[in-house]
């Protein structure tokens, strides 16, 4: 039998935060001075920069700059309690949460669980692709990518020698395009020289996007900036095209073309992650809620961010899952359960869209901003340095901040980048039979 | 069968150096301008600098600033190559290193393994304790020491609580008297902000000595202030202790004094660690080598490093297995084999003792230095300042040089340190029988 976990009682509600992510963190600060005992679980102890996971995933950053452990974020915050723990489900009958370290009771309770990899069902690539939602994820990458061309230093066979060296990214969005960028600038300045034996002409890059246009959702100056930065590049765009399946070695399109790569890097999508016991609330794969992020049937029940759908007329799917719709909804709803609390009406959510980036390489980015209600739409050099300025101004902590200026100014300056090693998060290649790794002395 | 490994042959004799500690690198480094081709063997892509992995076991640094790939360190090096591989064995009479990534011949082989933990055959004891002689070992610490505490939120037992919040460091040396430093800082600045539902003089931390004194091997001076500095700061020192038995919980020493703690760090001591083929050349545990750092009935074989004993009249036993000996030996190696090239002869190693020194915490540190043929002794603040310009001027790189310096200034500053994240390695503590974490509401 599950015992209750050991977190003081008071006298005040207890607001049960599940996920520290973009949407749980600014909910958690924002109730600094509300009347409530917070409580914060999460699998990790410390918050992830989801943004910059793909810097970490091409050694560009190291991991410990863009996360921050909730404990010292919270530090001079008395009302806040956190614990690391997997949420199994919620009991709405009894107001309790089950997590591996025992039952928590609840007064308010808000869900802001976020989203996890989409394969759409598809085992087989669930197994063998690598996904980057996490910073095990983009390390895990980083290992892959590296461990591969040390293999590659062994091989002959060029069929085998081109499934190493050559990568297949799925998903034209931020990420997916954020990767293929990065890649591509790893091959230009760093790989050949630092593996002077492998001919570089060989390493192919791919980027497959299920759409006819990259980066859905921004301005089409926007996607068709992209599309041409990255095939300047030398990125081979496959657009209108969908990975039907994937061996570990072959990826088979839908269009009737086959990519070979031992390396699948799996940006297509992403889904709503929920805990049991909310299944009455569900809608589409999300967490259906009103216009104050609240459950229907659930008054003190509430969903906020990627796992939340809030249907309005100008968001008939909810918000994007994105950042600043998490971070809004946070905040909003902070002040509203004070408001609440104190008696006062609650007001409804409204989406300020500030726009979205992707940075695609060396001074080459695309923006579309909203700022005051007016629209820029920049690329190239000028959206490159915005997405540079707010990116690292987004990041929690100054010494973070510090220290992913000096990796940036340093990369631009040298065209290198310091974090090449195969430490950590692990995965394994698939095998492919018959394959002939024949050596030479 | 094994094929050889694919690393084109010329016409130059090939220098295969396996292992790329302090040893190695000076070696291969120092071969740059010789007629030779330089193939460094290493079970990792990077470099590590040891003396600081204590800084990131306690938090206080992140991996990728004390580590550096190989690759890039040896960028511009033309006769240079690297494989990423275990040496499984030499065989001497082929003149071939057998690896896991196939075979490869060798004109000179440099044997430059270094040193694994000496756990002295207690299997019980090396199956539970963590041990500090790797990125994977300081990082596995680091979450052990946080995942203590996280579950320490969930203990009511006195007994069991303890045993999650006390440390045990095995090993008065560097190694053992910095944790222990770092620990009682943490103690002091960092932990009870972090956890404030627990009770921070429950923490104990005891360091555990086998001989009369800390700091064997540096003057009575050092070795006395070390052990004053290290119980001002409240660290439990026991002197003229070995550990007999550990299961996971209970410490038995020799003295009869039992501790509880369920992390045991062994910085006990070190053995050599060399691979199979060289058994004629072993001598009370090390490769016994003469003055040109060369095994006996293998003209073409040398060892350096810890891995190495050198018999002088100096040091019956060898030279002390630290970095100094280490690089000067490889130092010395890269010029005599030039010179045994050239025809000429080769000069005997002559070791330049530059001193030793140990960092116990803020401000203080004590430190046996020799300069110029005089000898300088110094504890506290003078002593520390010259342990940090020394390290951070051993660093390899810019960049990490510059990131190491602002996480101690900060640290310095704040009383605080950022890397405080459960990620990455794991060891898992073990779990006691009939333990009753009894937790509540």
């Amino acid at each position: 039998m599950l015992e209750h976990t050991r977190i003081a009682r008071y006298d005040k509600k207890r607001v049960v935060i599940i996920g520290g992510g973009f949407a749980g963190l600014e909910l958690a600060k924002h109730l600094e001075h509300a009347d409530v005992q917070v409580v914060l679980i999460d699998r990790n102890n410390f918050h992830t920069f989801q943004p910059l996971l793909y810097q970490v995933a091409t050694a560009g950053i190291e991991p410990s700059s863009i996360v921050y452990p909730f404990r010292k974020i919270f530090d001079a915050q008395k009302n806040f309690y956190f614990r690391m723990a997997e949420v199994q489900a919620i009991d709405t009958q009894k107001q309790i949460v089950e997590t591996s370290i025992g039952l928590l009771n609840y007064d308010y309770l808000v869900i802001a669980t976020g989203a996890t990899t989409n394969f759409y069902g598809n085992q087989e690539i669930q197994s063998k692709a690598i996904s980057i939602k996490s910073i095990d994820d983009a390390l895990a990458l980083r290992n892959t990518i590296l461990s591969n061309f040390e293999k590659a230093l062994q091989i002959d066979d060029a069929d085998q020698l081109n499934s190493l060296m050559d990568f297949v990214i799925v998903g034209g969005g931020p990420t997916g395009v954020e990767i293929a960028g990065a890649l591509s600038e790893l091959r230009k300045h760093v790989f050949p020289k630092d593996y002077k034996e492998l001919d570089f002409v060989n390493m192919d890059i791919h980027l497959v996007q299920s759409g006819p246009a990259l980066l859905k959702g921004m301005s089409d100056k926007a996607s068709k900036k992209a599309l041409e930065f990255l095939q300047t590049a030398g990125v081979k765009v496959w657009l209108n095209s969908r990975v039907k399946s994937y061996d570990g070695y072959n990826i088979m399109l839908d269009t009737g073309t086959r990519l070979c790569s031992r390396t699948l890097i799996w940006a297509a999508g992403v889904s709503a992650d929920f805990p049991k016991g909310l299944e009455d609330a569900i809608h589409r794969g999300r967490i259906a809620v009103d216009a104050y992020s609240r459950l229907k049937n659930h008054p003190n029940i509430f969903a906020i961010g990627d796992v939340a759908s809030m249907v309005t007329d100008e968001y008939p799917d909810g918000h994007p899952m994105m950042a600043q719709p998490a971070m809004q909804q946070g905040k909003t709803l902070a002040h509203n359960l004070r408001r609440s609390m104190a008696g006062k009406s609650m007001k409804p959510f409204a989406y300020n869209d500030q726009g979205s980036m992707a940075t695609i390489g060396r001074n080459k980015a695309v923006a579309d901003i909203r700022i005051l209600k007016r629209d820029y739409k920049t690329q190239g050099f000028k959206a490159w340095f915005v997405w540079m300025f707010i990116h690292l101004f987004s990041i929690i902590g100054f010494r973070n901040r510090l220290i992913i200026f000096i990796n940036w100014v340093w990369s631009y300056i040298t065209y290198d980048t310091g974090i090449r090693l195969i430490i950590g998060g692990k995965h394994e290649n698939v095998p492919v039979e018959n394959a002939t790794e024949k050596v030479v002395v």
